[in-house]
């Protein structure tokens, strides 16, 4: 058993020691061209497939010497703990939630699963048509004749596979992110019950957020984010993690001295820009890959401590590339960049494919998909090394090995 | 002044006595053909002639004798009763809105307007460029290279034209709402403070909702919501009316003695049908107009008192039409319909234009649209009085007289 | 009667002399929610204010001395001549449009019709419950159950409303233009009759076109091409009008010693950007109103007359200024630029209902849309005589006066 | 070398002997999220994967005896005969496409290809940047700023890969057939060379089409098509096979004695109902998989030979489910119905994933995706024996193996 005092992420390419991912399964058998788009996947997967990709995923990881911890099993072994039972369900069974009259019956099946069980429940969603007859009343009809989210008492989270983005290890703390889209906002409440429980993260230093509040438009996804050492934080500015939300954590990193210096990316106003590691990942020390179109027209800020209030000042670099600013933040001379490979056609592919969304295993060592042959071809030309995995399946949701991970011990790396 | 206690709606087309509306304004001239879609327009308006159509709206009323009151004036009278601006401002003025680093500034500007000024900007926004001078800080080019509506101080909020959504008044107290979409949340608020403090609305009954609370899936929109008398209630179950939340609004009616049966209309899932009010409202006292394409795919539930918790039963009404549970409900033999006008195309367009959005002065006289002739031809010819306003800017919202009508006193009528 | 060898235009902004224009009708009565994104409208009308308005604009015009005609009558005009009506009906009335099986009874039926009526048909749309009872046949049902304009005997054309688009008067001669969008392509056959068979259109010069050949890639519209006189025309390179159609008019115009010089204003991959004067048009000689948002990222090229084949040579502007190579080709030391009005948000909203796009009645007197106050202020502040038509309706399809007229004969103006 | 006069499609399950399938290639590699839209495709794919994919299947079918013939090599093998160079050439390289000022150049480095390079390049599209230097001139840089197919001299032509589209072979003879999207049309052109030129297909008889006419509304798209054996034919009418098309594809047959009864299945108005064949295939002779949610909306008419012209009665079979009527024109007491497998959510994705999408290559036995294992389960269970390909990448462009395969030869089945 691990102790979260031993928890942190000192770098985005140290060696990973331990990381958190999430398994696809019920939420993504959820999945239909119906409702895909309010849960936020372009197309459907096959799940069965999805599943060995991802498994073939965690072996790598493994392999590797990382530790690999999934949610489903935290979400169970945290179940088990007296109290985080009534805990979620406290939460999750109310009746702005399934429903007036599902309340009774809903909360007394879900007594009657297992942790296990339950978990899959609270990850995968609960249908109309999963609840037993004997606890089945005439609400249930109502239900099926809603829309969308609304038939489901419980809704899937299919996002979950996504580890990245609902809490993020900076150096020694975490923060617990209010998600943008209403589809995700669940996602927070199952980590807030692992952190709250769950005996190896009990005790985590919280630097910012709240599972149980309303943030308003303050909303912060981790996907945007990068601790890369030097006491810097990146943080991309777009539709999902706002300037609401990175002032805020800003100050809240400056005022616990977690972090010295955060550099705001403020992405171009494009669909294709979801989150910063969509489009920029570092592969070494000094190296990483980007989308150059996208990278191109983003307006850069540093944000840094100050002594009057908020505690936090705000510097307009104009015209500096995002990558210049980055390189001064962390005392190099300059970045080594890899562009996404290939001619306009290709490289326009392969950043849709996830095509710079490495993560790395230590310094010059990273994941990526096996079908951005280009792009990996031009890493390992500039001598990093690239283990593959499959995502014919598991891309389809527009995320890569970077989003598909929330490491929890990274080491720092000389710079 | 009235007096609260005074209020109350009896049903949907006995004689309209006091009535609140909201004249178009600031938060129009923010509509862009960009921001359009995220604001809920369907197209931009011409600001100066929309306020003077809705004007001659107004004049109308009044000139039948109806009491009209304006939710900027509301406002206004609110902020001047002590305690109302800090209330507003507390919740509004936070670095979840806002931004840290722009909440002292905008408060203090916001603190220098007088109550109507300060109405203004709350209904319609404060953008970047908005904010003095002298309280403006390096927060605010953050601010400005933002997207959407996170480039706002506080969001315009160009809904609050339909006033209709935002409160109901159901029989001798009102309903306040969490609605669906983000863009309209803090109208919410906006009413809370009026019923919280303006002294004509002070002491009002509140059956159920609290702007303070999150609802959750809990959405409820008073364009799906008629008080039809005899304690029947008809609602809508839409995209933005849920189950969660009809059902739990039947039990506080229940529980409170203030209705007997509760109709739902399970709208299909199409995104014409947005509100039951788009579709179908009353003319008389035994006349309907509806868009017979939707209204025809209805499910129909009743929802009624039951002895065992939570308090209400759901009957599923099967096969039987809407317009038929309606009539039983009021002891009706039957409902005269009138279906929209004109041939396919023509009915098709005029219930996008509103066509069947009539709000009744007293039994058969009502209020619409210029624009649909045929239908208006055809209300004419069944006997009803029809009043038309000049729909060619206000229409563009998607909304008619039903919609931009808050009913605060209405007569009962004999069934 | 007038004579067409004394037709041609010959700048943007000489006194106008004769215009074409073609009335809102049947055509726009057919058009529904579910079917004005096919026939290009993103709103219903109401018709007979849009009638009115339209009524207006005419009377505005011919106030002002010009003369009007309009298409409904010239085709009916048309349809008296003797071959004409055989000639339209033998290329519409056809199994790869009526259908087989309708073919006669089509016919029959459209042969029975006054020049008038046949004339409302053709632009208005047939639909299948218009074929009286005594030709229908089994094969109307099937056309009953099919999709979109499919639905129709003959689709209606609304967009004939824009009459800019179909042919273009350069100087002393004419392009029948292939346009974009397969909803109308059917207009420039309607065209092809006018010119083929009115005794006032017969014996015009065509430069360029012809409605019975496939064009292919090489489609034209009228919104984008000016002949601003000094020999020189401007061609807005955009969706709609492709480089493959405007180096052929190019190469027309020289061989034939029509023009001198085109300047290609390479519009951005934008879609507000439809034609170029929704974002640019002439108020007087050297004055123009633009959409700076969108003309700021135009690239422009020149094309000039080359000995050799294909006897065009193709001039790339690099940076330089869109006004300043227009400019330039006028002989002019520069353009008076009046952008659109307002702040960033009316702006947007103002081009978007045609605020730039301006039609010249004579040197420095213009027609705009009321709307647009802010622009119009700004014009007339430099002088220019603005008269002002009705824009609620007319504006829905997204065109002002300038896309409502075909200039026929407009003077040229001294440079 | 086979012989065009043993061609024939007697039926859809009968032993397939000859098959005409595309390889995936350069056209794919050109796809990107930005233009698939317009191209068709709802994702881009690992091109070098979906290669491999399909080479499986390619095997598959040979191993079960199917001669199989690409379409990349029909038209390298068509180039070699004398004349069928110029005659593509003469129609493909023309102003109104490649646009002029390119067409020396284009046309000069086309004759420079062997054939394989320029079938590869007929298929694949002809990029600006292809274009060698000395072939260059000013005009490359306005394609340059063109916008999408528009910069290509040639577009690629991805939906190649479903050679059950372009053409049919129903029982001796087959139609060439006009496609619905502009992207398409071009298929259709390359087919006419091959025809025209290719010794193992010259003197085909063609019972309707050709490429070089402008067909207008009448378009026809093979995978609405079935020809089920007893001289029927199945169509769907569908937004790609327009009652235009099949009347005249009726008159045609019966004309010719090719066929005796045509069943049209006038599909519900929904979009997922691409083709008749996306929801509807043969398993064995009274075998079928369907997906029950579109296939209970679809309408059916039968066609039959009429002694009056134009030689086509239409029957409406009003509310008799088209499984009925299927089964009665094959003297069949009832069709066995195996319908997607799984709940509402996996059903709906199979279908979505080409589920229902199966080629027969013999009674009994089917080729479908691996992916939709639960309807592949069904019809095992069902006693079909069912070969699985990877559809990994190439079911993103909503294709399975039904659409990659135009039968040319397959037998009758007793019925």
């Amino acid at each position: 058993m691990t102790d979260s005092t031993s928890y942190g992420v000192h770098s985005e390419v140290g060696r990973l020691r331990k990381v958190l991912v999430c398994r696809p399964g019920l939420a993504h058998r959820r999945l239909t061209p119906s409702n895909s788009d309010e849960l936020l996947f372009d197309d459907v997967l096959w799940v069965e497939n999805a599943q060995r990709d991802h498994a073939d995923f965690v072996n790598k990881l493994t392999g590797r010497g990382v530790e690999v911890v999934e949610l489903h099993d935290l979400v169970a072994q945290s179940l088990a703990v007296p109290g985080a039972r009534d805990w979620v369900l406290d939460r999750k069974v109310i009746p702005n939630r399934v429903g007036l009259g599902l309340v009774e019956g809903t909360r007394a099946y879900l007594e009657s699963l297992a942790p296990a069980d339950l978990a899959e429940v609270l990850i995968g969603g609960l249908a109309t048509h999963d609840l037993p007859d004997d606890v089945r009343s005439g609400y249930v009809a109502l239900a099926r004749e809603s829309t969308g989210a609304r038939e489901y008492l419980m809704p899937p989270l299919p996002n979950t596979l996504y580890t990245r983005d609902t809490t993020c290890w900076l150096y020694g703390g975490l923060t617990m992110n209010p998600l943008y889209w209403p589809a995700r906002k669940d996602e927070t409440l199952l980590y807030g019950m692992v952190y709250g429980f769950h005996p190896d993260f009990v005790g985590s230093t919280v630097w910012w957020g709240d599972p149980e509040q309303d943030w308003g438009q303050a909303t912060f996804e981790g996907g945007d984010v990068m601790p890369v050492g030097n006491g810097v934080v990146l943080v991309g500015m777009s539709e999902r993690t706002s300037r609401q939300a990175i002032t805020q954590v800003a100050a809240a990193l400056f005022a616990q001295g977690a972090a010295e210096r955060v550099v705001v990316a403020g992405m171009p106003k494009l669909r294709a820009a979801m989150h910063l590691d969509t489009v920029f990942t570092f592969a070494d020390r000094d190296v990483v890959t980007l989308y150059p179109t996208i990278m191109d027209a983003v307006h850069t800020f540093s944000l840094v401590p100050s002594d009057r209030p908020p505690g936090v000042e705000v510097i307009d670099e104009g015209g500096t590339p995002f990558v210049d600013v980055v390189a001064r933040s962390l005392g190099l001379p300059a970045l080594r960049v890899i562009e996404t490979g290939g001619d306009v056609y290709q490289s326009e592919r392969q950043q849709w494919d996830s095509g710079n969304n490495a993560v790395a295993l230590e310094p010059g060592v990273v994941i990526t998909y096996d079908r951005n042959t280009l792009t990996n071809t031009l890493l390992r030309k500039a001598g990093i090394e690239v283990v593959t995995i499959v995502g014919a399946e598991l891309g389809r949701g527009r995320g890569g090995g970077h989003c598909m991970t929330c490491p929890i011990i990274r080491d720092p790396v000389d710079l």
